[in-house]
C-alpha cells in the first residue's frame, strides 16, 4: 500500500500533489483542485491556477507555477505521459533542508534531546487515575505522554549549520520512519477513533493533531471537552426533569387545574366558533407544564449559566495545556496574517476573476458598495426569517380558525396538536431551508468584502454565517418564549390580524410548555436531520456524482491502469473547512444554554447526538474527505468570542424565560403576598380574571350555547390576565395584582441577571487560567533552555578562540592538530534532532512550511547593517 | 556636584549605597535602610541585614553579606573611617560585565544599531499634530523619539563574546556619557515635569521610565491618561450641569413646588415638636435638586460608564505602546514570581524574625490561622464602618430632634443645614481616620498569610486594601443612595429607633441633593485633606523628625565633614510603593464613575485635582523621596481589574441611582401614563398621599397647631409616597401607582444595565487593543531580526568553515594566513552595541539586573544533554 506514497525513484515521499483538470473542450468550470497528499501546503498551490483561458495559455501558466516550485527548492514529478485533456497529477517532494528551512522562519518548535519527566505526589496520584482512566483510554502507541515530554524548542537558527552539512543522511532515515507511522498513524485513528463502538473512549487527540495538523486537532478536543462537559449537565437536567416528574401529583396549581370541582368557566378560545370550555379540561397541558415549569428549574438555569462559564474556563485550560504539549506557546498571532497576505488576496479574488492580485491597498471607496451590498443583504435577510416567521404564525392562526369552524366534532377536539404539530414541521423545514441558503449567501457576502488575510475572511465568514444562522434558528424560538399571547388582547377587546383572525394564545398550561415542544422538536429535527441527511447522504450523492463525472470525462485513462493513490485520493470529497463543524455545534450550544430553563433534556439531547457527531465527523475526515492541509492554530479562534457571547446572553436570556415565560414569579408573589393562607391554594383563581360575557362584541360570542353544564345562564367567563373585574370602576385595566406581580419579575431579573454575573466573575476569576502544573513545567523547561543555550554559547566560543589560539601557534610554529579532536564542534548542535522525533506522525515540521513565506522572508537582505559597522577592535583579542 | 557618584578613584561610578545605622546603645530600632544612589537593584539587599542582634554578630553578618557581593562579582567600596556607631554606607559599583550577564538572564534587550523609521502618509500627518502638539510637549533632547527607534533585541547569548573581550573600553565611554545625562535627565525632571507650572504640558515619561524604572513610569502614564480622559468628561459634565441650571425655571416640578397657590399642607417632620407645613418652603431644595435630577443627567450617566470603558481601552493602547517602545514586549509574566521567588519570603518575614528563610514549602495547616484571622478582622473591619455609617445616622436623628424641641425658632429653622453639615463633616474625619487604620490593618493581615512572591504579597496587599477603603468611603454614600428614607414608614405608622426617634427622612427636594451633598463634600474634603495634610504636610513633619533624631545620634560626625551625596540623599524620605498614590486615584475613580449620575461635575473636580496631583506626585519624586529601585513591569497589574471591576460595578449602581433615587422614572411615567393632559402639570399632586391627621396615634399629632393659614381645621396632611387615601377600602396601602412606578423603575434598570453592557462590549470590541501602527512596526521588527541573525549565524558559520579549511589546507602545507584580513569576525555582535545607546538615561539595562536571580540561573547546569551526544558523523564535513 505504500506504492503510492513514493516519486518513481521508490525513496523521496510524496508531500504534496498538485492536479490539473483539462476538460477537453476549453469549456469553462472549475478546472483545478488541490489534493494534499501530506503536510506541504504551498500558499500559491490553492489559487494559481487558471480557468477562462486558452489551453495554450494554461499550459504556460503551469509551467511557470512548477518552474517557480523547482526554485523554491522543491522536488517534483509528473505523470509520465503527457495527456491532453484530463486529469494530471504533479507530485511534489520537499526535501529535508528546504523543510528546515521553513521550519527556522515559522520558528516551528522542535524536541530536544532533554526529556522533562513529571516527578513525585502529583505524578504517583495521576498514575492511580491512568489506572482508572485506561479503558477510556484509546489504544495508542507512545501512551507514555502524559509523563515525559521532550524539551521543545525553535529551530531558529540552531539547525542551520546541522542542516547544510547532513542532509542526505537525515533525509532517508526521517523518511522511513515516517511513512512507517504514518500508516500506523492512520491505522490508529481508524480502529480507536473513527468507529462508533469507541464512543466512550477518549480521542487519540495527539494522533489527529499529528496527522490533520493543530487547527483539525483543536476542533475535537474542543468538542470532546464540550461533549465530555455535557455529562454532569445532562445528569442535573435528568434529575431536575425527575423531580418534576416526582412532586406532579402533590404540586398544588395542577391538582386545582385539574380538579373537576372549582368550575372554572372560561371564555371561548376563537368567536363564535368555540364554545366556553371549563379549565379542568386542560388538565393534561398542566401537569405537562410543571416537568418544566417548576422550582429547580431555575436552580438548573442558574447552574447551567455557571456550566457555560465554567466550560469555556475549562477549555481555555484545556486549550493552554494542549498549546503546551504541541510546543504552540511561542506562536504569535500575527504570524499567520503576515504570511498570508498576499496570498488570499489572490485565493479569493480568483473565484470570480484570475489574477487580480490586488496588492495595492483599497481604498474606502472601493470597499463601501462592498459593505453597502453587505448592509442591506444582511437586513433583507433579517427580513426574511421575520416574515417566515410570521408566516408560520399566520398559517397557525388560519388554520386554527378554519379547523375550529369546521362541524366535525374530532377535527375540532384536535385542533391545538395537529397546528402546534405542523406548525413546527414547517419551521423546521423552513430553518433548514434557510440554513442552506443563508451560508451560501454569507460566503458570497465576505467575498464582495475583499478581506486582506486569510484569518481575517474567515472571522468575517463565521460573523456573518453565525448571526444569520443563529437568527434564523431562534427566532421563531424566541417568538414562542417572548411574544406569543402578549398581543393576544383580552375578551371583548382581542387583537385581530386581517381584521378577521384572533392573535393566537398560548395554551392554558402555560407558553413555557410551548416552548418546551417548539425547543425540543427543532433541536432534535435539526440535529437528526442535519447528520442524516447533511453529513452523511448529501456527501454520498456527491461523490456518486463525481465518480459518474469524472468516469465520463476520462473514461478509458482509468480503465486501462491500476488506480495511483492519487487518483483514489482525488475520488474523495475535497475539505471545505471547519466552519460548518463547528457552527453546528455553537448552534447546538445555543439550545444547551440559551433556553435551557425551559428544556432541562437539552443537554442529555446534546450530549447524545456529539457521542455519535465525534465519530461521525472522525470518520469522515478519515475516510471520505481528501487530507486537509495541516495548518497551525493557537487557539479556535472567534468561535470562542462566539461562545462566551452566546453564555453571557443566555444569562439574560434564562432570567426573562424564567420571570416572563414561566410561572414561576406569580406563584412567589401569590404565596407570599397574596395567599390567605401562606400555601398555593387558591393561586389557579388569583391568575384569572372575570369577563361579562354581555360585552362580547356582536358576533364575536359562541353561537352554540350560553348555558353551562348546570342548566344556568353563564354571567361571566374567565381568562388567564390580572385585570380588573366588570363591576370595579375601572373594569378590565390591569388590576394592582399585575402590577405587583410584574415588578417581581422585573425585580426577579434584574437578581438573576447580577447573581450569576458575579458568580460567573467569581468562578472565572477562581479558576486560573494556565493550569498550575504547566505554569511549573514552563518554568522547568525555561530554565533547561537557558542552561542548554548558555552551554551552546559557551562552547561555540571556546571552539572559536580554540581556533584563534591554534592559529597563533601555527604562525609560531608549524605542528599540525587533528581538527577532530576532543573539540566541541558545529555538530554539538544535533542534541536538537529534527529528525525522527520531531516528524514522527507526518505532522512534524512539514506540515508547516510554506514556500510563499520563505520568498517573503529572505527576500529583504539589504536593509542589514553592513560589515563596515563591525567593530575593528574585536580583532585584537 | 558629580563629586558624590564616583568612587574614591573618580571613575567608577556608584550604583547602589547600602547603609548600615548601628545604634549607639544597642536598642532596637529598625537599623538599615537602602539608599539607592542608582539603578543596580540588589534582590538580597533589602531585607538582609540584622536587628535584634549583638554588634558583634552584626559585624560578621554585614562581613558575609559583602563578601557575597563581592563574590557576585560587584565592587564595593567602605567608608574610609571605621566608626563604630551611628551611619556607615557601603558604595556598590557594578562593572559592565557583571551588568552585561545579569541582563542576558534577565532578558534585557538592548537596541541593535539599525534604526526603524516611520514613513509614508501617517508620519507626515503626525508631523502636524506634532506641531499643533508642540506647545503641550515638554522640551526633552532627543524629541525624535515617535519616527525613530532603534531595533532591539535580547541579549540572549549574543552579547556573551563581546562582553569577555572588550569590557573596558566600554565601561568608559558608558561611564561618562551615563553620569553626563543623568544629571541631564534630573533638570528635565525638574523643568519640565515638577512644577506646577507645566501642569498643561504632557509629562516626559520616557524620562521618568529611564529614571525611576518602568513602574513608576507606567504609573504617571496612567495617571496621564486618567487626567487627560477627564477632560471630555468634564467638558460634558459642565454641559450636562448646564442644562439644569438654563432649564430650572421652566421646569414643571420644580415651579409646582414653588407655587404658593398649590397649598399642599404636608405631615409635620418630627413627632409632637414640629408642625404641619407647605411644600413651597421647599422651593429651593427642588431647584437646586433639578440642577442635578433631569434628563440630561441619565445621558451623562450612559456616558461616563461608556467612557469608563473607553478608558480602560484607551489605556491598553498606551500600555501596549509604552511596552513597545520600552522594549518590554517580551517579558513573560512568570518571570518576576520565579526571581524573587525566595528574595521576597526572607524580604516578607524579616519585618518580625531574622533570616527565617521559608524555603519549605508552608502546608494548608500552617496558614490556616493566619486566613482565619484575616477574614474575621475583614470582617470585624466591615463591622466597624458599618457601625461608624450607623452612629452617624443616629447622630443625625437625635440631633434634629434634639433642636426641632428648642423653642428658639432661629434653631429649628436652621436645623436641616446643621445637622446634615456636622453630620457629613463627621463622616469625613471618620473617613478619613479609618482610611489610615484600614492600610495599617491590611499590611499587616498580609504579612500574616505569608505570601509566597513579591507579586502576590502586593496583589494580596491591594486587595484587602482596596477593599477596606473601598467600603469605607463609600459606605455612607450608598446609604444614602440607596437607604435614607426607605424605613421611615408613613404617618401614623413611622418607623422608630431606640423607641423614641423617627428614622429619618430624605429631603423634600428628594433623595438625589443630599446624596449630591454627600458625595461632593466627601469627595472633596478627601482630596483637599489627603492632598494638604497627607501629602504635603506629614512628609515635611516626618523629614523634620528624622533629621532632628539623626542629628541627635551623629551630632559631630555631622557638623564636621562636607556632606556626600549619599548622606544627603540618605536624609529623604524612603519610598514606601506606589500603592498609596494608586489607592487614591482609584478612589477618586469612584466618585467619577459609580454615583456619577448623581453629581455631574465630579469629573471636573477630579480633573481640578489631578492636574495639582501630577506635579505634586513629581515633586514628592524627584525631591522629597530616595530614588525607587527600579522594577520593570510591563502593565499596572492587578489595579486594572480593580478599575475593570469599578467599570462594571458602576453601570448597575447608576441604573440604581437614576431609577430608584432620582425622579427620573416616576416623572415619565407620570407624563406617559396618568398625566390627563399629556404634560407634567400636576406631577407634585401626583406623588404625594393623604393622612387623615385624627389618626396620628396619641402625643405624636403637632403639638402647637391644629389650622392652617386659613384658619381652618387642618383634615389631611400629605406625604411624599404612593398610597391609597384614608377613605379607600384598603387605606394606606401601596397603591396601584406604586407598583407602576416600582416596575417602570425596574424596567429602567434592566434596561439600562443591559444597554450599557452592550454598547461597552462593542466599545472594547470595536477599538482593538494593540493600535495598528504598533502591530505593523512590530511585523517590520521581526522581519529585520529575522535577516539580522541570519545573517550572523551565516557569518559565523563561515568563519567556522574557514578554520575548518585553513586547517586542512595547513595539514597539506604550513602556509600561514593572517587572522584578521577580510574574514567575519566574531565582533559581528557588535551591532548589538549594549554601549551608549542602551544606558544613555540611567534606566539601561543597569536598572534591572538582579544578582539573586544570577545565582539562580547559573546554579544547575548539571542537567544538560553532555558531549557524548553530539553526532560524531558531524566531523565528516
Amino acid at each position: 500500500s505504500c506504492e503510492g506514497l513514493y516519486f518513481g525513484d521508490g525513496r523521496r515521499k510524496i508531500d504534496y500533489v498538485l492536479v490539473f483538470n483539462h476538460r477537453r473542450h476549453s469549456s469553462i468550470r472549475s478546472a483545478s483542485a488541490s489534493v494534499s497528499r501530506a503536510e506541504l501546503s504551498l500558499g500559491n498551490a490553492r489559487g494559481g491556477e487558471p480557468m477562462e483561458v486558452a489551453d495554450q495559455e494554461m499550459q504556460l501558466i503551469r509551467q511557470e507555477f512548477e518552474a517557480n516550485l523547482l526554485d523554491a527548492g522543491l522536488e517534483i514529478e509528473r505523470d509520465r505521459e503527457v495527456k491532453a485533456h484530463g486529469l494530471s497529477f504533479t507530485r511534489i517532494h520537499a526535501p529535508w533542508p528546504v523543510l528546515c528551512r521553513e521550519a527556522e522562519f515559522l520558528k516551528v518548535k522542535v524536541p530536544t534531546k532533554t526529556v522533562i519527566k513529571e516527578t513525585g505526589f502529583g505524578s504517583r496520584l495521576s498514575s492511580v487515575w491512568r489506572k482508572l482512566n485506561q479503558p477510556f483510554q484509546p489504544k495508542v502507541f507512545h501512551q507514555d505522554h502524559g509523563s515525559t515530554k521532550f524539551l521543545s524548542h525553535y529551530t531558529h537558527t540552531h539547525t542551520h549549520t546541522h542542516t547544510h552539512t547532513h542532509t542526505h543522511t537525515h533525509t532517508h532515515t526521517h523518511t522511513h520512519t515516517h511513512t512507517h507511522t504514518h500508516i500506523l498513524t492512520t491505522m490508529v485513528l481508524h480502529e480507536e477513533w473513527a468507529r462508533y463502538s469507541a464512543f466512550f473512549k477518549y480521542q487519540p487527540i495527539d494522533l489527529v493533531r499529528k496527522y490533520f495538523g493543530e487547527k483539525v486537532g483543536l476542533y475535537f478536543a474542543w468538542l470532546g471537552v464540550y461533549t465530555q462537559l455535557l455529562i454532569p449537565a445532562s445528569i442535573v437536567g435528568i434529575i431536575v426533569f425527575g423531580y418534576g416528574v416526582a412532586t406532579v401529583d402533590t404540586n398544588v396549581p395542577s391538582l386545582e387545574m385539574c380538579d373537576d370541582r372549582l368550575n372554572f368557566t372560561m371564555c371561548p378560545l376563537c368567536d363564535g366558533a368555540c364554545d366556553y370550555w371549563h379549565l379542568s379540561n386542560a388538565c393534561g397541558t398542566a401537569r405537562a407544564s410543571h416537568l418544566f415549569d417548576n422550582p429547580a428549574t431555575v436552580f438548573f438555569a442558574i447552574f447551567m449559566s455557571l456550566w457555560a462559564v465554567l466550560f469555556l474556563e475549562h477549555w481555555k485550560r484545556r486549550q493552554i495545556s494542549l498549546s503546551f504539549s504541541w510546543d504552540l506557546t511561542g506562536i504569535e498571532d500575527d504570524e499567520v496574517n503576515t504570511q498570508n497576505t498576499s496570498g488570499v488576496e489572490v485565493g479569493v479574488a480568483n473565484r470570480s476573476k484570475i489574477f487580480v492580485v490586488t496588492i495595492e491597498k483599497l481604498t474606502w471607496k472601493d470597499r463601501l458598495p462592498g459593505y453597502l451590498v453587505n448592509i442591506s443583504s444582511i437586513l433583507f435577510m433579517f427580513g426574511l426569517t421575520c416574515s417566515a416567521v410570521f408566516s408560520v404564525i399566520i398559517y397557525r392562526i388560519t388554520i386554527s380558525a378554519l379547523m375550529a369552524m369546521n362541524p366535525d366534532p374530532e377535527i375540532k377536539s384536535n385542533v391545538r396538536v395537529t397546528v402546534t404539530a405542523t406548525a413546527v414541521i414547517i419551521n423546521l423545514v423552513v430553518i433548514l431551508i434557510l440554513d442552506e441558503i443563508y451560508g451560501y449567501v454569507a460566503l458570497r457576502l465576505t467575498e464582495l468584502e475583499i478581506p486582506k488575510t486569510e484569518t481575517d475572511y474567515e472571522e468575517r465568514l463565521i460573523l456573518k454565517a453565525f448571526l444569520l444562522k443563529f437568527m434564523n434558528a431562534y427566532a421563531p424560538i424566541f417568538y414562542v418564549a417572548f411574544f406569543k399571547g402578549r398581543f393576544a388582547g383580552r375578551p371583548g377587546s382581542y387583537t385581530y390580524v386581517f381584521n378577521n383572525y384572533r392573535m393566537e394564545e398560548c395554551a392554558p398550561g402555560g407558553c413555557l410548555i410551548e416552548l418546551c415542544i417548539q425547543l425540543s422538536i427543532i433541536m432534535l429535527g435539526k440535529q437528526l436531520i442535519q447528520n442524516n441527511i447533511f453529513e452523511i447522504g448529501i456527501p454520498k450523492l456527491k461523490k456518486l456524482f463525481r465518480s459518474l463525472r469524472d468516469k465520463k470525462s476520462t473514461p478509458k485513462e482509468r480503465d486501462e491502469e491500476k488506480p495511483h493513490q492519487w487518483n483514489l485520493d482525488y475520488a474523495l470529497a475535497p475539505f471545505e473547512g471547519l466552519t460548518p463543524e463547528y457552527m453546528e455545534m455553537i448552534i447546538q450550544f445555543g439550545f444547551v444554554s440559551l433556553f435551557v430553563a425551559s428544556f432541562p433534556l437539552a443537554p442529555l439531547f446534546a450530549l447524545l447526538n456529539n457521542v455519535i457527531e465525534i465519530r461521525l465527523d472522525a470518520k469522515k475526515f478519515v475516510t471520505e474527505l481528501r487530507r486537509p492541509v495541516a495548518v497551525r492554530a493557537k487557539d479556535i479562534g472567534i468561535w470562542y468570542n462566539i461562545l462566551s457571547g452566546m453564555g453571557k446572553l443566555s444569562v439574560i436570556i434564562n432570567a426573562f424565560v424564567i420571570s416572563f415565560t414561566s410561572d414561576f414569579v406569580p406563584r412567589l408573589v401569590y404565596q407570599y403576598m397574596f395567599s390567605p393562607t401562606g400555601t398555593m391554594d387558591g393561586f389557579i383563581n388569583h391568575t384569572l380574571s372575570y369577563f361579562n360575557v354581555s360585552e362580547f362584541k356582536p358576533g364575536k360570542a359562541p353561537l352554540n350555547s350560553q348555558h353551562d353544564g348546570a342548566g344556568l345562564s353563564i354571567e361571566f367567563c374567565m381568562y388567564k390576565d390580572y385585570r380588573e373585574p366588570p363591576w370595579s370602576s375601572d373594569s378590565y385595566q390591569f388590576s394592582k395584582q399585575y402590577w405587583c406581580v410584574l415588578s417581581a419579575r422585573l425585580a426577579f431579573v434584574i437578581l438573576f441577571q447580577n447573581l450569576v454575573m458575579f458568580l460567573s466573575l467569581m468562578v472565572a476569576w477562581v479558576i486560573p487560567d494556565v493550569p498550575k502544573t504547566i505554569v511549573e513545567q514552563l518554568k522547568r523547561e525555561k530554565k533547561l533552555l537557558v542552561n542548554l543555550f548558555l552551554q551552546e554559547e559557551k562552547e561555540k566560543f571556546q571552539l572559536i578562540q580554540s581556533f584563534f589560539v591554534k592559529d597563533a601557534t601555527l604562525q609560531s610554529d608549524s605542528q599540525v592538530p587533528n581538527p577532530s579532536q576532543g573539540l566541541p564542534l558545529p555538530g554539538r548542535y544535533s542534541t536538537l534532532p529534527i529528525g525522527p522525533t520531531a516528524g514522527d506522525g507526518g505532522g512534524g515540521p512539514r506540515a508547516r512550511c510554506r514556500a510563499a513565506s520563505f520568498s517573503q522572508f529572505s527576500g529583504d537582505l539589504s536593509s542589514l547593517p553592513g560589515k563596515e559597522n563591525s567593530n575593528s577592535k574585536h580583532t585584537a583579542v
